[in-house]
């Protein structure tokens, strides 16, 4: 029952490459950076997360006695690699923005610098960590935005694509502002409040629905949502009504109701209506089933009656923009600064930073891209020296710590950024030195090459918002 | 660097609601099945997949000493579930499809028989499990269809929901027709195929193109794959015909050449004339990008030049339709057939079985949903009795067998099953005793409980085609 998620998830050919880079001693630094290249047309800011996880995974990894005894059983691979795999622990640094940290497209999110083998074998990881937690809090903080005041919980799990990433999800969402999560799991290994009401396999295990709430509340006495929706919402509300002074007699409150299907708002406006008759305005209605930020803004807007939401698929799934166009590409080798210039894929090339100008009142104005080399363009540099020799510089920031950064910076959002609606994009500039180690670089590709494949270097400020796309490229 | 997915992956409703069972001696049989509700617009049928993880995970289950001691802290759980969960293994029965059956909306796939608090308290595993798996090999098989005789690869593991989505990607994927992965954890706990190439990183780190290739040809003699777009496709070519004859005196030969951007099918094209002009008829070719299986169907169509392709992102997160609007709901109790009739979401009590009947070709012609325990429609019976009493009823059928299964099913597939495009539904016949025990079922609730609640079943066969729904419900 227990996936072991160890060293071996990696590509093939990191192994084949790392092999080719031992076997001509290329050892020297190289400079990896993971970026995103399109932000999906939804998403007008996306926000760092998976930052923690990698420089876990990076400070822990280690290939194990097994899976170098079945490596060797593999055909191609040398004794050199496996001797090199043999010792392996990642010794480099790492330059990141924190966790929770809102940021655009085309911005290096996390900067890698090691011997070239290593920067190399921890490709695939590196994307994995950042792309799942990174789309699904940036799916989650547009939820929050759509659903002010009111209690988010993740209802996810069942729908990720895994348990662990259901895990992640919870993660992710609760970084982005949600309340907490049903997965059990996530409420043990990340502290996150958890959530629960009740299934209506629970409601038709007993003869009637009636018995089943009093079961249920007298059982979980200090938990008593009740799920209305079985057969007949407004029916089973009025049985809810019934039961609340019974329960009363035991010192038992009955804490909130759940819809799950049908027209939300106005069985929540009727269910509401009926509570209130009776007297029972501190019951809370919750719903859930199908939504989404769209969903969630529309049925606030439609009805007061609302006092939190489960999210579930869309939310573990990010349903609408289930990958991000990311890469984690080399910058730099041997001090030399390299990109590639494939057809719609050209890097910017050299070593970044992300500086970040504000207002006044703290509000983000613009950012600014340029080498982490040259002089500060002005503003908060947004990457920080977070690994160093293959050790964290600080300990993990604890999740509730990132929640409020992240909390912190939304107060500081452009009113724009906000919407759920696609918006001007905010502006990210590429300093001059950027654009111009670009084209310095292809036109000495072009004149020692004779290699027609020099493209000029689209330095504009375009954040480009196409389908997803990508393979190990 | 471990994750460990282990028992506490559930939602915290099912503890409540198994603590409410418990107090209330509610130990009786439950039945459980899992169906899928609606196909995706994209998927003329579905292909079962993850069942035999769920029958490890079933047969795996227990709660460790470390996860008790942590509920035990946690509040509103009683010493009674904390006790049941310390004994907790389960005892039950699996009915399920075997791992790659063709199977379509509405048909339980897998069948649970259980005391209830057991049957309840894996419901988000059941559903995580088989949803992932079935979602990927669902949309593998098209990839399959759209390029009959190509080498496919998965090459989703950087753009999959995590590390583990990463893993049952490459199996459900390798199930479904594709030759391989390059995820190398999958080839060690699956035995896939592991295929791998190089990546423009490794031709950016050497100062010039050709000596990259010869490089990497140097020193993975038999895997030579070289990738050809990191600046110019064409150049990179001849690159490749100019080091052909170097490398055979060494007796290595150039297997393939990947290209991963721009117009693949042009690239392709003239990339197998440069080759063929220079005898290297030999070289395969292989492209990537941003495939999926319409991608796969046009460049087919448009070249004959590819030998394979890589797919990645779209596979493993099955992006047109990345969660299966699927349900793991209770059926009977304590030997009482249940349901729920919520709007949208009313189910079909009782247990079930689903019966294939075939052509004289063995060609698929009509699937029936029945009762088990009515007399048998005729046709092959799908769900086979895999657990009895928490133990696999056989050994886990081998992966490469169930992949044969698979090839066999599709080669049976009534050819209108077989388009990419959505295609007039394949007949799926409920029987007369299911909804008879449905409109049975609903005038006994009406009578008995004054509920205006009672729906009338819609026992027509359709197959919904809708957006992907369902939250903990």
């Amino acid at each position: 029952m227990r996936t072991e998620l160890n060293a071996l998830s990696l590509d093939l050919y990191a192994l084949t490459m790392v092999q080719g880079y031992l076997a001509h001693d290329m050892h020297q630094t190289a400079v990896f950076e993971f970026f995103v290249r399109q932000q999906p047309r939804h998403r007008n800011f996306l926000l760092a997360a998976g930052v923690e996880q990698v420089l876990d995974d990076l400070a822990q990894m280690r290939i194990s006695s097994g899976e170098l005894e079945w490596l060797s059983r593999q055909d191609g691979l040398t004794q050199e690699l496996l001797n090199w795999l043999r010792g392996f622990r990642f010794t480099g640094e790492v330059h990141a923005m924190p966790e929770g940290t809102v940021f655009f497209a085309n911005e290096p999110v996390l900067r890698v610098t090691a011997p070239l083998p290593q920067a190399q074998l921890i490709e695939a990881r590196v994307i994995n960590r950042l792309q799942f937690q990174t789309m699904i809090a940036s799916k989650a903080v547009r939820c929050a935005l759509a659903a002010p005041g009111k209690q988010l919980v993740d209802y996810g799990l069942r729908r990720a694509h895994g348990l662990e990433a259901g895990l992640f999800a919870a993660r992710a969402s609760y970084l982005a502002g949600f309340h907490g999560t049903s997965n059990v799991q996530a409420g043990r290994q990340f502290g996150i409040p958890l959530y629960g009401t009740m299934a209506h396999a629970f409601v038709e295990a007993h003869d009637s629905e009636s018995e089943a709430f009093e079961h249920f509340a007298t059982a979980n006495p200090d938990r008593v949502v009740l799920i209305l929706d079985t057969d007949d919402t407004e029916a089973a509300a009025k049985k809810v009504v019934a039961l609340a002074p019974k329960l009363m007699k035991r010192d038992i409150t009955i804490r909130g109701v759940r819809i799950d299907s049908g027209d939300l708002a106005e069985h929540a406006r009727r269910v509401r209506s009926i509570l209130d008759e009776a007297g029972l305005m501190d019951i809370q209605v919750f719903a859930s089933g199908n939504l989404d930020e769209f969903a969630l803004q529309q049925l606030v807007s439609e009805s007061a009656a609302f006092d939190g939401f489960g999210v579930g698929t869309s939310l573990a799934t990010a349903l609408d923009a289930p990958a991000l166009n990311c890469a984690y590409k080399l910058q730099s080798y041997a001090g030399q600064p390299r990109r590639k210039s494939s057809e719609g894929k050209a890097t910017r090339p050299g070593a970044k930073q992300v500086h970040r100008a504000v207002d006044r009142n703290g509000c983000m104005t613009r950012d600014t891209v340029s080498l982490e080399s040259e002089a500060s363009p002005g503003g908060n540099p947004l990457l920080k020296h977070l690994m160093a020799g293959g050790e964290r510089t600080a300990s993990e920031i604890p999740l509730a710590l990132a929640r409020e950064y992240v909390a912190g910076q939304i107060d500081k959002l452009p009113p724009a950024l906000r919407s759920l609606d696609p918006t001007d994009l905010f502006p990210v500039t590429v300093s001059e030195s950027v654009t111009r180690l670009a084209a310095t670089l292809d036109a000495e590709r072009a004149g020692s090459a004779g290699s027609p494949g020099n493209r000029p270097f689209d330095a504009t400020n375009k954040q480009h918002r196409l389908k997803t796309s990508g393979e190990p490229a």
